[in-house]
């Protein structure tokens, strides 16, 4: 693989996965080794939506390699956007007139990294494109089970919650297609299932996936737990928001004893109990630490082929 | 005292003000000797409410001291609290996740910094939480007092505009406590007089106040001025709002030659006239400088500790 | 010259300008040798306007010199000013209380940064006031046609869109008299022709100038063509922006034999074709870049003076 844009999920192979993963927790073990491998090397940061996480994240990350950062909390409303100016005048005025390395774009709309990457050589990473894509969070979703659960072969993880508008459910499906004998079941009402693109593609490359409507029964026959947030915003109808909001809350007693992993792309909203924080399988906020170590070997990876 | 969460005024007793207090002081002496000491620690900002003094202040404080600062200016606005994360899920993503050294918060609710120490060994510097506490304002202001007055017993001061609402005002009255033979009279409209909860902290420590309503007389029998604001915010019913607002002016006639220190913890909105500043007793612009070396002090000592 | 405050075009001359320049481009040589110069330097950024572009590129070229950075994106929504504090508390606050060693200022109206000049030996760098001055960009305009076209005296350039408002034109045209043999054509609607007091300016310095309505002739009888988007922020009557907006649109063919260099202050909207970007005089992009290395030179000779 081509260490170059990182737009989509898709376009990684194991090979390329298996080398970050071996830089990551190459970084994680000894990061003082790298504190000074992006040294002069500017990261920007464009966001048109608002991120806390994934922003310090990426911030994080370029820092911790010497790099510097410059951007904008929220570049809809702050910058010249306002004045109607377009994606591409935006990112050739950071990569030819200000020397951009890298940049980190978070995008309101589908697509958006795409655009961006088709105009210019400076590396792009999609860190969102709206409902479209988030690879970062997929890669270390991924990372967070080959570290915690110890394999990316032979498990069986539900997905629950919102698979028709999370992102990180249709990223991730996509992403464990490149793996053998593993089995996804959604877990979700009826109105917000899998949506049939990421059905298709699981399909054609013959992962094997089901649907239940019964959270407990399900737990019982998985090693990993996929918890998302149903994401009210995309919903255009209010009354099937409230149909559909907390009928799958994750809490102590639900949690079988075959489980070994309890993930949570975050924010949550309800749905995981803070009980099950204490259960040392709850891993959503060491999830976020794996995020920092493959941004890091992301961001390295990037930089040394430019 | 510990050196871990700063979270009130109330946590500090003689001797933790005078190490702090010698290492500000010598570290505005010899800033060069300090410039590495925090260097690969990272301080992160939250900020639920705008402040850009307090936050210019914390951030330049980390950065002389050779630290890394990342942050957000309106963690309400620009957050995923804005699609419901508690603050407790945010500051174990800050620290389980994203291993901050230091946590500075500053939140829209009484007992925010409170909150966060009770779930994560790192470091919370309380920033303000609402009309609760501001616990590095008032060890500013106090070293304020002991640089320019030269002592912090026997002395006299004016607690004068909205002894109601300030946390200035509450949280430097509590410090004063510590200290042998100072006085204040609070001089303020009887709406907006000091509360009962600080009354009865001073009184039960023997610290002796009285009210005023006449500014020119209490001047002459004071050594330090500390002006405040009329915070408008605070007032649910305008029409009080509009009745106390204006009423006690410091102009330069109005100072008297005993006056020794002016201070005020800005911003101000019109209660200390312009042709004031040039009077070289006007400190409150120092006092702001005083804050940073405070902060660094605060930085290191806490830093040093972990 | 003295480089300090630079708060306005007029206060440059033909040597100061030369001495810029020469910085500029030996900068642009050799980043390396120049990399620590601003170390331990502090530049804080006041924006009370949003701006994408001005402050990334004042906030990399501090950087590049090895300085640090503090700011905010919008000063008028994020900081005390919402508690009413005048720009000239917010400057003492900075210098006096922070050491700021250098403040960057945008301002929403004429005059903020001489005012602020006018109260601290602090270095203002104005980054426009309104509708007022932006001397960083009138420099690095008149910087892109001296390393374009390879001179500054005995050339054609026609001033094209919105020469009432765009204060990038009449900055522009202030330091073009300082050349000789520079002829000056401005393209637009009748509304929205040259302002009297920068025509006055121009008259009385010697510089001849003209008015055309009709793009196509004009550009075919000069050296640089400076295209402006019409600023509807400042249209009072929305009735006269949709008159006049959308009249003067460069296509590729459009564009003479005879033509050497196209510009743009950014961000377009509409008046310059995408399809004119593939064109090598299209300079509109790399003018952001000239920028970026005059403001690191501006950056050098003013903390060299302090």
């Amino acid at each position: 693989m081509n260490w170059h844009h990182i737009i989509s999920a898709d376009q990684f192979d194991c090979d390329s996965i298996k080398e970050l993963f071996e830089l990551a927790r190459n970084i994680k073990k000894n990061p003082g080794l790298f504190h000074k491998d992006l040294a002069d090397k500017v990261m920007f940061e464009l966001f048109y939506q608002a991120s806390t996480r994934t922003r310090f994240s990426f911030d994080l990350a370029m820092k911790k390699l010497g790099g510097r950062v410059i951007g904008t909390e929220n570049a809809r409303i702050f910058s010249s956007a306002t004045k109607g100016e377009t994606l591409e005048d935006t990112i050739l005025t950071i990569t030819v007139g200000l020397e951009a390395d890298i940049i980190v774009l978070r995008y309101d709309k589908v697509g958006g990294a795409k655009r961006a990457s088709q105009i210019t050589e400076t590396p792009i990473i999609n860190a969102g494109d709206g409902p479209g894509e988030h690879p970062t969070q997929a890669l270390l979703d991924l990372f967070t089970i080959q570290e915690e659960l110890g394999r990316l072969n032979d498990f069986t993880i539900a997905m629950i919650g919102d698979p028709y508008h999370s992102r990180t459910i249709h990223s991730l499906a996509r992403l464990l297609t490149l793996y053998k004998n593993v089995e996804i079941i959604l877990v979700s009402p009826d109105e917000i299932g899998l949506d049939d693109e990421t059905k298709k593609y699981l399909h054609e490359r013959g992962l094997k996936f089901s649907h239940s409507k019964n959270l407990g029964k399900t737990l019982k026959k998985v090693d990993v737990a996929y918890m998302t947030r149903i994401q009210e915003e995309y919903f255009h109808n209010p009354e099937i928001y409230k149909k559909v909001f907390g009928q799958y809350v994750l809490s102590s007693k639900l949690i079988p004893s075959n489980l070994k992993l309890i993930m949570h792309p975050l924010p949550r909203k309800g749905e995981i109990l803070f009980e099950v924080d204490k259960d040392p399988r709850a891993a959503y906020f060491r999830q976020v630490n794996y995020g920092l170590y493959i941004r890091m070997a992301l961001l390295k990876l990037i930089s040394d082929k430019v």
